[in-house]
């Protein structure tokens, strides 16, 4: 592929903008990436494992010049950063995200973007419960979805942009409206994401069944679990502060349902806990087959049986 | 490895049966591994693949001259299975099963072990969310624990021949007490899946948010749980309704958790997220630690990214 961008700014040097690098650097997507952090310490790391081609002091420093900006830090540092940027931006430059929730985004970023300057938010479906600019790798988005997601109009050549420097990041891209982005994020993510930190976090305080024991025999499931719940606390903070009314709307239903299956469970009704089993049996066939996973067999078997 | 049961009688022909015949043949630990399931299809099945040695076309005939039966039907239907093959059992032979819950398999066959007969209950910790005679593997056990869970004093000659079987067919093998198994594995297990399950069906319900839509983006978080969500619906009806106090005593505590992370959310409360959400980060390197899982970067990425 040839470059799309002559010089791409990541702010934020984290798993996401880790491994953007890295996926340009492989099929030479842009011409110069330049990268902030506001740590020194992360700063260090990424000049001292090449993380991008130069590692700035300031956000203002990495953003001149740049074609292409991508925020990439905590939907709650956004703003933030945004003011921080504004004045140095090119006309014409591309600013991007690629936080988890979209109109909390645009809320706080929109209003500082300045004329000429085109706002794109986005939000890679990809990730690891790892973090920090160590844990990126080149590979991360093969094959996911990413989500551009602008608001209202938008300059066509930009997006075209976008687009293709995502797919050439190896991912399919989709575009979606914000608040509809917001909702489908918190079925498929956002709750899941607090319910495995709930399920943790209750065996972690049961007192009869020590530590020790839960981790010895964490079988199939409570496993899965503590990898989700593995993941930063930082970002997943922000994300259901800044996504409350999908989520919240999403635990509210989570929570009835769960009380009926208890009900069933006290009640010994066999056939409703039979009939809701099967139901969802089939969702995952469905995943199956759109392609985003295998049914290979290792449910509750990590990477050991392969 | 030489013999251990020179006859080893498996009763229902799913995935742990059929993977623990393939263990066995592996290493040769049986003499020859007999099979019966109530269904004439799996029956034919198990034949044409040759899953067992030789399949019987009742349970009486599979475990005549036994010196090992193992019940691998659901919870549920032990008690009918016990009854119907408590006359034909060899003097000085071991019954045991491979239920996920112990207290109510052992009121249900315990009754109906004939004197002489060891009964020694256990539960294999491993699986998939295949089910069915051809889902079966050799590896399924391997590097996974397996439970012995005998009530009271039991023979230790038979003890220890079981336990070198598990070991042959690649488990670890510890004992436990019948009652902390079934709240262990509440936590570790039957609560987490009964929550996935809950978590896919509000998915299927929700109208806005289209069936393709929540397939086609279930990033990270949800695509966990529908892998988790697709196990057998009959074996995790019977494993909520036989384990039913334990099970409702965490869902009780996650319940009340759950809640509070909500109120958190709804109030802004940013500090509780993050403090809650670290806790539960240590206990995902315990489990990485005690060699139950890799930090390998597969979360959110299924099989794709290797």
């Amino acid at each position: 592929m040839s470059v799309i961008y002559d010089r791409v700014a990541l702010i934020g040097l984290g798993l996401i903008a880790g491994s953007m690098s890295l996926a340009m650097r492989r099929r030479g997507l842009a011409g110069e990436v330049t990268g902030y952090a506001r740590s020194a310490e992360t700063r260090d790391t990424a000049r001292r494992i090449g993380l991008v081609d130069r590692v700035c002091d300031s956000a203002a420093e990495a953003v001149e010049g740049a074609d292409l900006v991508v925020l990439c830090v905590p939907v709650g540092a956004m703003e933030a950063v945004a003011v921080d940027i504004a004045p140095h931006l090119k006309t014409g430059a591309t600013l991007s995200d690629v936080g988890s929730t979209k109109r909390a985004v645009i809320d706080a970023v929109g209003p500082h973007v300045p004329q000429g300057v085109h706002f794109i938010p986005a939000h890679p479906l990809a990730g690891t419960e790892h973090s920090g600019p160590e844990s990126g790798f080149a590979k991360l988005f093969d094959n996911r979805w990413c989500l551009l997601v602008p608001e209202g109009g938008v300059d066509d050549a930009a997006m075209a942009n976008l687009r293709l420097l995502w797919e050439g990041m190896g991912a399919h891209v989709d575009q979606m409206e914000p608040d509809h982005h917001d909702l489908v994020l918190a079925v498929t993510s956002h709750a899941p994401h607090l319910i495995a930190y709930t399920m943790v976090g209750v065996a972690d305080d049961l007192r009869r069944v020590t530590d020790s024991e839960v981790i010895k025999y964490s079988a199939a499931g409570f496993r899965d679990f503590t990898r989700i719940a593995a993941s930063d606390p930082t970002m997943w903070r922000d994300v259901f502060l800044s996504n409350k009314d999908a989520t919240l709307e999403i635990l509210g239903r989570f929570t009835e349902e769960l009380f009926a299956l208890q009900r069933a469970i006290r009640t010994g009704d066999g056939d409703h806990l039979f009939d809701y089993f099967s139901r969802t049996r089939a969702i995952r066939r469905g995943i199956i087959e759109a392609g985003q996973d295998t049914d290979a067999p290792d449910f509750g078997r990590g990477k050991q049986g392969e």
